[in-house]
């Protein structure tokens, strides 16, 4: 059967059908429909009732195509159920930073889920220069929970091992593989270079050995390395935020994978807010210095708040159960050093994968609004050499790099390159 | 229904209704039937045609315990749907190398199988002494064929993805996660120290931090990095040789898993047999300089072998498929850089997989022969004094030994402890 997007008189009757869904949105003729998806993978509409404006939910649907490309692109509608299986997971881990869903279709491959009403897409918020207090707090215990709870530190192997069979995600690993991993670093169609991007800085993607070298490592890992489950696609546009609240949405790309991906994915779009804040601080008239330092401090805040939870689970865990992983009692002198061994190479992915994230956003075919909407070609250009320059010093030097403050200020480093033309 | 080992009639009745199995044996009337299990996990007979001894099969038989230690020990019987899986798989990319399988029957749990009966078993090879002129060449070739035609090197990436699902064998693994990687480093009731082991030995597999961070993150990666379909328990006691031929067998520990793991296995073994083989040698009244010289040339020989055939099959694929892992065309220069920098990562892996595998022999309940047989008892502790600071220098030092030629060099430096008391 041809998919065909509900229009909005069809997506109502089918809500009203649902009783629990009915009960939170109530009468159909109240109901106004919005399809506000951002174009990429799915079709997202807000169905609001109009005379109790708090009474809203989110439909997400899945057709059987890449939508941002379209029919030449099929893709299986398997991915609702993957993303549905990992809200609940990652909702039962963390109820605080993820959505609820109140029902979902796997013949339709469409769910029903909360409503963030009062808050913003964070990417938004960042290009608006919006500060959120609690940010890096919630962050990090998001990606603590849900990175500790998935893996062979907390799970019993049998069980950690059917996991990894459940969450096999073959369709949206191999767009990960291609668009992340492979395509930057070759010449391919699907690649788009903004205007004033020197030759040599494209060029430098496909013939520096060392940064290819590193890249094909954070490939091999991705493809691998079955750590915990994963979010999959952890940038500044799957996480909702006000002041008081964050949540972590679209875990679609959920798969068992390494650790350090998720991680690696909220650092580089950290950093590419960063390295364009000064344009879109100017055009707003302000002094970016402050911003910018906020933004590194998030970046800051959220791997050394990780890293402490993360730790405190684990150690927790094994004080409890009487059983390391390493083997002996959790008072045993290396157990301590095995952990902040496993922290240090962590941070080593961390830096690997958000290098490679990094450098997909500046030439690759899906691409961020913080550069994209800088209209002075030059000026976006010498903000992507930065992007690019940074990239490439975190996956080259992810092993030296040995905390997160000298990330801090290797990022300060390469910002000190003035826009051109501004 | 309790598990009863078959009697010699009721195997001989029902290899005699399998039609393509009495066509290889003959007259049931005509067939012995000897047990010949080495009595660690399964039962294995041999039935041959007593008037055409040529005319002879194998039969294994998985009992729902690990025979080992018998029923306190449970384990599903679908260890030998992994084993004929494996072996069918190995078979396919290495004819020459794995003993065909002629039925299986997975309601019983038995295979029937090629008899190898002018082969023997490698390690008792090793400890009388003898050279077998062609065996680097061949488990080289066994080891870059199976492990690269496994891996994501050539697979396309959902077939991968599936071939991982398929092979989860959790039970046995989890037999090597605690046996090999955790049980060694603590006080368990498994392990068995022999008489004159000095305390301090043990003790300091428990206490010395680098050894266990680096134990560490091999059981980690044992348990994580899925890169291909292993054997799972490449020891020379899983290799049936002669001068013509060898055979890999046993390989009931299959699942994807780091390619380290086997080359180290093999690695570790040949180890044991080195640091072992003066007692053996001066007790058959030799110089055992020269047959240790051949040990490690084997040892030089097989990772050598190996990795310049998986580099061949690895180039000649990407050459003609037009496509290499790390994106662009196999003339690309960072391609080689690349191939080189995994070798030479694939061999840090193999030397920290072949520390916990020497390790575990010692100290662990599951020992070789060419160790305890040793009945001189400090003899035999020297030895293993001598397998032990081995291990622990190829785990810690791992990623420094950058080539085999020095491995081999550590191994000729331990070995010079001379054996007190022979």
């Amino acid at each position: 059967m041809e998919f065909a997007a509900f229009t909005a008189s069809e997506l109502v009757a089918y809500l009203d059908a649902i009783p629990k869904v009915h009960a939170l949105l109530g009468e159909p003729d109240d109901l106004d429909v919005a399809e506000v998806g951002d174009g990429n993978l799915n079709y997202v509409y807000f169905v609001t009732n109009a005379k109790a404006p708090q009474r809203s939910v989110v439909v997400k649907q899945a057709p059987p195509f890449l939508r941002l490309v379209g029919k030449a692109w099929p893709l299986s509608c398997q991915r609702m159920e993957h993303e549905v299986a990992a809200l609940r997971r990652f909702g039962a881990l963390c109820p605080q930073h993820v959505p609820k869903v109140y029902h979902a279709d796997s013949k339709r491959f469409l769910m029903v889920m909360q409503r963030l009403a009062s808050h913003c897409i964070l990417r938004q918020g960042l290009m608006n220069g919006m500060t959120y207090p609690k940010l890096a707090e919630h962050l990090s215990t998001y990606l603590a929970h849900t990175l500790f709870y998935g893996s062979d530190l907390f799970l019993a192997p049998d069980i950690k091992k059917q996991a990894v069979s459940a969450a096999v995600n073959i369709e949206l690993c191999k767009i990960t593989e291609d668009l992340v991993f492979t395509f930057p670093f070759e010449e391919h169609a699907s690649n788009v270079y903004s205007p004033a991007l020197p030759l040599s800085a494209i060029e430098r993607l496909r013939t520096n050995e060392e940064l290819r070298i590193a890249a094909g490592d954070m490939k091999w890992a991705f493809m691998n390395r079955a750590e915990t489950l994963l979010h999959g696609d952890l940038h500044t546009g799957s996480i909702m935020v006000n002041e008081q609240e964050t949540f972590v949405i679209d875990p679609e790309f959920a798969f068992y994978g390494p650790m350090g991906f998720d991680v690696g994915a909220l650092l580089a779009n950290l950093l590419l807010a960063y390295f364009s804040r000064d344009w879109h601080g100017r055009v707003d008239g302000g002094d970016p210095a402050a911003y910018e330092e906020w933004l590194l401090e998030q970046a800051i805040g959220i791997w050394k708040g990780f890293s402490e939870q993360f730790i405190a689970l684990w150690r927790d865990h094994e004080s409890r159960s009487e059983r390391c992983l390493i083997g002996g009692h959790a008072k045993t002198g290396a157990v301590e050093g095995y952990r902040t061994h496993f922290m240090r190479r962590l941070l080593a992915d961390t830096l690997g994968f958000a290098g490679c994230k990094m450098i997909r956003r500046i030439v690759g075919m899906a691409k961020v609004a913080e550069i994209t909407r800088i209209p002075d070609a030059r000026a976006r250009a010498c903000i992507e050499i930065r992007c690019l320059r940074c990239a490439e010093a975190l996956l080259v030097e992810r092993a030296t790099l040995s905390d997160i403050e000298q990330v801090a200020m290797l990022a300060r480093e390469m910002r000190r390159e003035t826009l051109t033309h501004v």
